[in-house]
């Protein structure tokens, strides 16, 4: 018995990878796209995952949105992290059902969302953001998509200092995170890690040189992800003609326990 | 207050990205490595992650092994989905807290595990495995790392039949994917995921064409991942000079309804 | 005492990666662009390698256009083996000063052009085309841009065969390439290069298995390569955000003797 | 006619990827391996190109040495520029038949090969080494294998100074290359190329930043090359497990005229 879409859940109108959108299924209402027109009345009681035709005779598929699907949308028009340094991100750092993992920056919250389905409801996100615009836009995204139950957000400077203790891993997608080392130490528990995303080169030496000193950091390393495409067609299999070649720097580091 | 090591604990006894250990700490007995002899008495009663040095005057950290480090750990002289695709197909796939997921087949039970903790205790992996030999090394494996709460083996050849119905996510590593994919379809719930690995793109292309009949696969796409080490060392920072060129492609394809 | 520019050259104004031109000087007239206007006669007499401000204030530089501005501004619009790939196939076919090369098809002639210049007026290279419009657009390219001393243009089908003997490399850009390993192993000297450039992986596919049959080619192997631009900007260090994930697979092998 | 093989020619002897030698042709004498000997009387008045099995039945190829051959085995037990970069260097700096060519350091002569076959014999390399027994160890690379008659070698310091003017391009593979920009650009016509090599990305910052000072060099850019081999196999095709994941990084940049 498969799910039926309902009216007010979310789909996912997928056309190519360029055109696709999220929306709410509203009764009485339409999805319009210069692709063409959905009446959601006619998504109504019928499964995720089928295919509608538009008026102009465009065939859309409609899905349940995933994950990564949720993470993108979020994302559009910002910086954000990508799936693939996402998914690197939860495997490194062993973060998985029933972690609690401090992030900053917050940002459009698309990393968030992934935290959160990650720790589940036995685990927990704590999300700092500074900047006014970006936490209020992300609270919007996060209760759009039902995503609070189990994210805290703290509009703050997390460079003024992290309030939770004893976490599973920190994540730090900032401009200056070699400020923060010393702090993130503090709030995480011993021998977990600290992961820290830059997108440029003096960045990540920077936050190398920051963990480096005063023995607090052990198996420091520094990783970047390429994901290819390849078009699978019969007789004309090839990878797609061009890939993200560069979105930013992971360094991962695990505390050490300094005894005195 | 750090976690303490206690008898029984395991530990991850790392030198360098080459030499490293998992082992069960025993009071009163010793890890022995041609680098140097530690003490496990040393260990108990002190935090993860800390250094200590053998007599021979080699520091070594001690950590609480991370995820993937028992991944590595298990799949050691076999063949299995690395982080760099692990993480992906978690993040793909939408598989999180609280997910049903079918597995084929088990191996080392490396991914096995990965996908176990992703899911947590409310959600549940099924694993198939034909070979007797692999089926009991999972086991073992699966045993001794303390992941056998939300597993179910199957000592079966997943091809005469999946079990489960209604699971949010299949992930093949099959020497035939192509043969499953009418199967993966009947157990999957609608609009959720099939990924398929294979080192070979002879058998991506037939799993892919076996996907693109009746009507029943949306969204087919296959990616594969490269990641890259940087050595981050003041005045010397480079990628390292070998990497992982090729593991597998994966393909992932979402369930369409075909309803009637 | 630095090359002067004179009117009738060819100068490359470079504004940017994807703002450039390649345009013959004339003396009087004006290079016009929506970033401004520079006059010919104002950069005659100057050295190649100056900059040049527009009445706008926008600064282009002017040069001596190299070996790959020629080659890109041939293939404009068009497909090209890319400045990456003519590098290995250069240097992995033993293509070098003096070396007499047949080349299928021609195209714009833009990789003509790269061989010709490679090797120089003591080589030849011999370039096929079945396409008529194909053959006057590249003889109209190698003409303006004084490339057609050592180079013999046929408008003909390759696969009706190769005039020419004794070559010292054969290198195909051609839809069914597997059609020709025969003739092309008639056409080369023993112990010599062909290369196969092909898009997609069924067309690498059956050329390595008709190369494979009968024992007439040895050393085959396929390569690919990715070429990465680092932005180097001070604090701002990293690599470009997108990159060209593929354009073909480059196919070599050697002629072996077959002796009766 | 096929080119025969005569006595004191060289030979490439191909088993795979990695046994494989570079062996001067001696009557009455023989090419021994552990996988078989091989009696070169028995390839004297064969074609290049052949097969040749060994008492113990292991099939080898007998070739003419090729270009990056030649360039491999001189470089075997150093670090080279790989023909991966070089093919990039010479296509990006139009180094072609008949250029006038400064390198340094000469190293094993590696890359001077490859450079000297593209220049042919209406070009010229002049090398530079500042260490006493790379210079002899090149001569005897150089001399072996026929590559002297359009080969300088320098003995010396390149940063002392470059005894050449007017050239047509520069290729730095030094520890401190930034120090040479300016004597690079003395010695380089205008509009043409100076191509730094370093393995590190301080290196390369270093040089770029030594290059955007007065305004000396236009078109500075930094690449970097992979190059992925595909094993074409039926039914089992598939990229090779590992790649070379760095070499170094190679900037671009021309000579701007600095007019008073």
């Amino acid at each position: 018995m498969p799910d039926l879409i309902q009216d007010g859940d979310f789909v996912f109108i997928f056309l190519d990878g360029k055109r696709n959108w999220i929306r709410r299924v509203k009764a009485g209402e339409s999805f319009h796209s210069n692709k063409g027109i959905l009446a959601f009345d006619d998504m109504i009681g019928r499964p995720f995952g089928h295919k509608m035709e538009s008026h102009s005779g465009i065939v859309f598929q409609v899905h349940r949105p995933s994950h990564t699907d949720v993470q993108i949308a979020m994302g559009r028009n910002t910086q954000i992290i990508y799936p693939k340094d996402a998914g690197t991100i939860l495997v490194q750092a062993s973060i998985a059902a029933g972690s609690r993992v401090v992030e900053s920056g917050t940002g459009s919250a698309a990393l968030t969302g992934i935290l959160a389905r990650a720790v589940g409801p036995a685990g927990r996100i704590f999300t700092y953001e500074i900047r006014e615009d970006m936490y209020i836009g992300a609270q919007k995204n996060l209760t759009k998509f039902g995503l609070t139950d189990n994210v805290t957000q703290h509009h703050q400077d997390i460079l003024e200092g992290i309030k939770e203790e004893n976490v599973d891993a920190v994540v730090l997608d900032l401009a200056t995170p070699w400020l923060l080392v010393d702090e993130a130490h503090r709030a995480l528990k011993s021998s977990c890690f600290l992961v820290s995303y830059s997108p440029t080169i003096e960045q990540t030496m920077k936050t190398c040189k920051a963990m480096s000193e005063e023995g607090k950091w052990g198996m420091i390393k520094t990783l970047e992800i390429f994901q290819r495409e390849i078009m699978v067609r019969e007789n004309k299999t090839r990878p797609t003609t061009w890939m993200v070649a560069h979105t930013g720097y992971m360094t991962f580091a695990r505390t050490m326990s300094v005894e005195e």
